[in-house]
């Protein structure tokens, strides 16, 4: 063990471990909310892909596993490491190395946050539009994670986003793949297979993203409308407007609620309204022309009251962003509210109603609930759930995550299976399937030092 | 060889399997110009995925290689089959199995063409965008080289197009990937990773792809340019105007004059224009607004006429399509004109005048000749090469597609590599990552049956 620390301090330098009690709690966990605290025996701190290399080679030689850190606000434990383990943190690989105007491309470090990014982007007149609910995530966590967000809707999730890598794998090679286009079709797609691999496959160090024009002008609107099934009848209407929307969101009525209450909202929405209405629509529009924008909007009211609004608010600058805001922290409403784990099924956008209907049956069949909002336009549905006992709630979530499967959709859409959620994909995945993963799982990392648990349980 | 045909007949009843002189020239070779034809031992046409999984099975024990084979409208002779190999042919596998209005979505076997799902997709009002120039071609062979064309500016490639496969791998397992919606985080992107595979990894038998609502208003604008650099630096302007045209492609003069004489078409450039313009720039927007359409249009125009157009036609419908078409055709055209090999590499945007000049260089230092056109929003460059010298034409490429890479672009943006391009790839690429593919290639095909000689030389 004392060989191993000084193996690693010769590589990071002294001041760039961590062991021991130095370790601070952080380190310890993401924001799953059913996963335990667990402190690893080394942080590394990195400055370069030849450091991470250099990591990777001696964890491989003493059988240490690694587990690479973001901002550690993944939902899965993804970024949870061993106890005999070494995190790999990305923190100080933090720098923007590029916003190309030209190719609408930046490139940059793991470690930038896409708060960063963005700002620099928008200097430049362009946005990187990975818009999760925490914008303190790293580039490197969600290309770990292929994080979404609201505005997938419109510009996909990570993978839709990300053109290429430097990547280190796991046996010490520095490898590149993509490049700054937007397509490619010379050898295996290694960009979009590391993507969405939560730290199993390859380590980023460096990412090369598209940005998009960044448009000026934006409205958002709020529906509230009787109940859930109308709301989710709506959402292809709209997709198939062509008013492209990046925000097309459901909130049901206790998560808004929530978000009222601990955000304290004034949203407008007269009592009468608010005790009737089950669930809200939240759409945002953007354009280039104030005057597009204002059309646009209009069109979107007419629908919306044709397919039974109950009214439909047209929000202003600041409630409307705060509306946006608290949809965004959902998840810290939920977790407050005492929510025993929050999940992000994905099912095909027109099954929403049943998938929804059968979840709460489920839950109350297992003497708890479920309450959520979502990226409807995605099919994306957060659901914070509320069931004390783990073996029911393990029951009520296998049944979830089967009927999404069932219905052609997948355990998350989203947020990852890092370690919370492995257990129920391998019992509801074909074998064939995992058997293949396995496959190339060790393809790259022949010595399994990357995340074990994680993915594969 | 007898023990074999009666195993593959049995699979797929006598009718459906050719041996020897039944076997036609066309399944000999796809278009790659520079690939002799080759006929194979065996032609399966399969009708299921069970069919496939036996077929694969059989020629995994009678280890005879297989290439499966869609329209063979493949530019890198891809679906080139070995003289003791299988051809497993998608003709029979032609079905549209749905077309999912509310999901915007298709569920498509691999045989179904371009032209057919498109023409099914525009009776729900939507359409299926990815277009190259070969709408013969199949969904399996799109699936199989990562298909583009002149609407991935605006739709992006097969890749972004794909949700979701049913695959057989070379083991005989049916497998599911991806599903109907438009996002997923759980496990490795199997899809991603199959797509662009070139029939190397597992073969489609079910596709489910993304469609697109269908724009019923579009004009089409031609710019003669007085040279190519010109045309290039309009490129990156028009991309970030936000107009987000559906086509934008660039062709060279000698392109457009072969073009002309080849389709005949009557484009109402005057010979003067025509005489000074090196280079020409064809855009197309499209809307569901015919005003909205309008004023984009009058923008475009400005924007073409201060970025230097010698002129701005908007076409009208029959010579716009005649152009666009023809436009589809140049590869027919470059192969009439006595073309030595048709490249698609592709760049950086910001990078196509730097490295068309250095092409040109190479090629007449050669002693030989580049004309083309491309996919000038995506930086994609579609050269025909003259060079009949073998050696000297080896040599010329090596040095182009190096320099592509060098550039941060890749050897082929949407055409595969093939058995034409491996040799280069194989030469140029970094060979920890080439290592990297062969260790996926074998986690799925771990006897080598499926398309040697393909991509790995
Ligand atoms: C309030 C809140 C709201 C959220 N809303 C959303 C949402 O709407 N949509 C959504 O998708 N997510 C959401 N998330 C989850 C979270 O923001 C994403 O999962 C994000 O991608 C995690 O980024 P991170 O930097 O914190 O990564 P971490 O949590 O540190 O790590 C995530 C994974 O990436 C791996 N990883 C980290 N760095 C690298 C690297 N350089 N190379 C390879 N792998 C690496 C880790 O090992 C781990 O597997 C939300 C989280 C919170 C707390
Ligand atoms: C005039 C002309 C213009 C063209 N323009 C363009 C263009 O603009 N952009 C562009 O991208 N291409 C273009 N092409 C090339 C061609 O149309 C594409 O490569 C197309 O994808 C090939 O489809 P196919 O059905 O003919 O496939 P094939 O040529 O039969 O096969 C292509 C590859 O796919 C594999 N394959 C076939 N079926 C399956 C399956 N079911 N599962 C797995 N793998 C499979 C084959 O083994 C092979 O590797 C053009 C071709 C021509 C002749």
């Amino acid at each position: 063990m004392g060989d191993v620390t000084a193996q690693l301090a010769a590589i990071v330098g002294e001041a760039n471990l961590l062991t021991g009690e130095a370790i601070s709690d952080d380190y310890a966990h993401d924001e799953a909310l059913s996963s335990p605290p667990q402190k690893p025996a080394y942080v590394a701190k990195p400055a370069s892909a030849e450091e991470v290399a250099e990591l990777l080679k001696a964890a491989s030689t003493a059988s240490v596993p690694v587990t690479a850190r973001g901002s550690g606000s993944g939902l899965s434990a993804a970024a949870r490491p061993l106890a005999d383990g070494l995190v790999i943190s990305f923190e100080r690989m933090n720098a923007v190395l590029e916003i190309d105007v030209e190719n609408h491309v930046a490139v940059v470090q793991p470690g930038v946050t896409l708060a960063e990014l963005d700002e620099r982007a928008a200097a430049a007149g362009l946005t990187y539009p990975v818009y999760p609910g925490e914008l303190s995530a790293t580039i490197g966590g969600t290309v770990g994670t292929n994080a979404g967000g609201m505005r997938a809707v419109k510009y996909g999730v990570t993978r839709n986003n990300v053109l290429g890598l430097q990547a280190v794998l796991p046996t010490g090679e520095i490898i590149r793949t993509g490049g700054r286009t937007s397509k490619v079709s010379t050898g295996y797609d290694l960009t979009q297979l590391i993507v969405g691999s939560e730290g199993t496959l390859a380590l980023a160090t460096e990412v090369i993203v598209k940005l998009h024009p960044r448009l000026p002008h934006g409205a958002t609107v709020l529906a509230p409308f009787d109940d859930l099934d109308q709301v989710m009848a709506v959402v292809p209407k709209i997709v198939a407007s062509g008013l492209a929307p990046h925000i097309l969101e459901y909130i049901d009525n206790m998560t808004m609620a929530a978000m009222v209450y601990n955000e304290k909202l004034e949203l407008g929405v007269p009592d009468a309204i608010r005790e009737r209405s089950q669930a809200y629509l939240l759409v945002a529009l953007e354009n280039s022309d104030t005057g597009r924008l204002g059309e646009d909007v209009e069109t979107l009211g007419g629908l919306l009251d044709e397919l039974g609004a109950l009214e439909v608010y047209v929000l202003e600058g600041g409630s409307a962003r705060k509306l946006v805001e608290a949809r965004e922290k959902a998840f810290w409403s939920a977790k407050a509210a005492g929510a025993d784990d929050v999940v992000d099924v994905v099912v095909p956008r027109s099954a929403m109603p049943v998938f929804l209907a059968k979840a709460r049956e489920l839950a109350l069949a297992a003497g708890g609930g479920v309450i959520g909002c979502g990226h409807a336009g995605d099919g994306n549905v957060h659901l914070a759930v509320f069931c004390k006992d783990p073996e029911a709630r393990t029951n009520l979530l296998t049944g979830v995550f089967a009927y999404a499967m069932e219905l052609g959709g997948a355990i998350s859409g989203e947020h990852g299976l890092g370690r919370t959620k492995a257990k129920y994909y391998l019992k509801l995945e074909d074998p064939a399937k995992v058997e293949l993963l396995r496959r190339i799982k060790s393809g790259f990392d022949p010595a399994g030092i990357l995340n074990p648990g994680v993915l594969f349980g």
